[in-house]
C-alpha cells in the first residue's frame, strides 16, 4: 500500500496530501514529528523532514517537489503542471513563490511561531515575527487578487499545482488566524473555490493536536 | 535572441547559465543588480531576483527551477533530469537539497557573508555565521563522497542537475576560501569532474568585482 509519511503543520506535507487526492490515489498516512528526527524515518529520508511518499514497488520520494512532479509524471491524470512548458513554467514559478517566499515572509512568522512552536514545545511565540507576518501577507492576498483578477486559477485557465500551494500555506496561516480575508475579498473568493474541493476537505477538517481551529476555519461558506 | 539575466553572486543564477551551456543554446547575458530592485527587471520578475530567462519567442522563465525544468523540457537533449519518474525524483531530491539544505546551511553563511555582503555593501561580514558555514560544510562534502562512492555522478550513473546544483553553490563557498577540499578527497574528484566540463569554464574564470579569486578556484587540477 502508498503510505505518506505527514505532519499536518507542514505546508509541505499538506500539498503532498492534496496531490494525492487531486489524483484520486487511495494512500495510508503514517504522522512523523520529524523535528523529533526519529532514527526510522532518517533512514528513509536523510533530510529529515516531511512528507515522504513510499509509492506502490517501494519507490520512496522525498520532499514536495520530488512528490508533486513525481506524482503529475507517474499519474497524468488529472495534470496538475500544465499542458506544455510554458505554461508548467508559469505554475512552477508561482509555486516556487509560495513554498519559498510566501513561507519565509508568512508561513514562518505566524504559524511558525503562533503553531509550530506550541506544538513542538520550547521557546514563546516571537510577537515582532508575527506582527511582520501579518504585515507581510497583505502583499500576497494583493498578488493572489491580482493574477485571479486577470486569470481563472492562479496560473490560467486551470486550477494547478500553484493554487493548492498557494492554499496550503494559507490553510495555516488560516488556522493561526492571521489572514485579513475581509480586507481581500478576491483573494477570499479564490480561497473558498479551493477549500471547497474534495481533495481539500481533511485539510480543513483536521484539528492540529491542542490547539483548536477557529470558528470559520472549516467553513466553506466563511 | 535569447537573454539570461544574471548576476554572478547567486548560485540559482549560475545554473541556470550552466544548463543553458549543457543544452549548447547560444544567449546573451544582462548582469542584473537584483538587490536594488531596478523597475525594469521587476517588471519581468516579480519577485525581483536572478535568474530570468527570456526565451526565443519572448518567453519570460523567472527563477532558476522554473528554467531549468523549462530547458530540460523544450531541449531535451542531453537530459538533465533523468529517463524515468523515480530517477528524476531522486535528481529533484539532490537539486532540493543542495539549493535549500546546503544554501541555508553553508552557503549564506560563507559566500553570503565574505562575499554578498561586500558587493552589496552595508552590513560587516558575521564571524559566527562563517564559523557555522565552515563547520556545515564538512557534512555536505561527506554525503557528496557517500553517494560518489556508490554512484558514478550524485544521482546517478549519469551527470545531472543535481551535479550542477552542487557545483554551483559549492563554486561560490569555494571562492569564499571555504571548502576544505584536503579533507575530502572524494567529494574533491567529483568536484573536479564537474568544474572540467566546458559548461563550468565561465564559472570557473568569472571574478567577482572587486574581490580575487583564490589561487587554486579556476585550477582544473587544484
Amino acid at each position: 500500500m502508498r503510505v505518506l509519511y505527514y505532519h499536518c503543520l507542514s505546508p509541505f506535507a499538506r500539498k503532498a496530501r492534496v496531490v494525492l487526492k487531486e489524483k484520486g490515489l487511495d494512500f495510508d498516512e503514517i504522522v512523523v514529528r520529524d523535528w523529533e528526527r526519529p532514527d526510522e524515518f532518517l533512514a528513509l529520508n536523510p533530510a529529515g523532514d516531511v512528507p515522504v511518499l513510499v509509492d506502490e514497488g517501494d519507490r520512496v520520494i522525498c520532499g514536495a517537489t520530488p512528490i508533486c512532479e513525481y506524482l503529475d509524471e507517474a499519474y497524468p491524470k488529472p495534470g496538475l503542471l500544465g499542458p506544455d512548458p510554458v505554461t508548467r513554467a508559469e505554475v512552477r514559478r508561482l509555486v516556487d513563490w509560495f513554498d519559498h517566499k510566501f513561507f519565509a515572509e508568512v508561513t514562518v512568522n505566524s504559524a511558525g511561531e503562533k503553531l509550530t512552536k506550541r506544538v513542538r514545545g520550547g521557546s514563546a511565540p516571537d510577537s515582532r515575527a508575527i506582527r511582520a507576518g501579518r504585515a507581510n501577507v497583505h502583499i500576497h492576498l494583493q498578488y493572489i487578487a491580482w493574477l485571479t483578477e486577470r486569470r481563472t486559477w492562479l496560473a490560467g485557465d486551470a486550477l494547478s499545482l500553484a493554487d493548492l500551494t498557494a492554499a496550503c500555506h494559507l490553510s495555516l496561516v488560516d488556522y493561526a488566524g492571521d489572514v485579513p480575508w475581509e480586507d481581500h475579498p478576491l483573494a477570499k473568493d479564490w480561497y473558498a473555490r479551493v477549500k471547497s474541493r474534495p481533495s481539500f476537505r481533511p485539510i480543513v477538517n483536521e484539528v492540529i493536536p491542542g490547539i483548536p481551529a477557529p470558528a470559520h476555519y472549516a467553513d466553506l461558506d466563511f
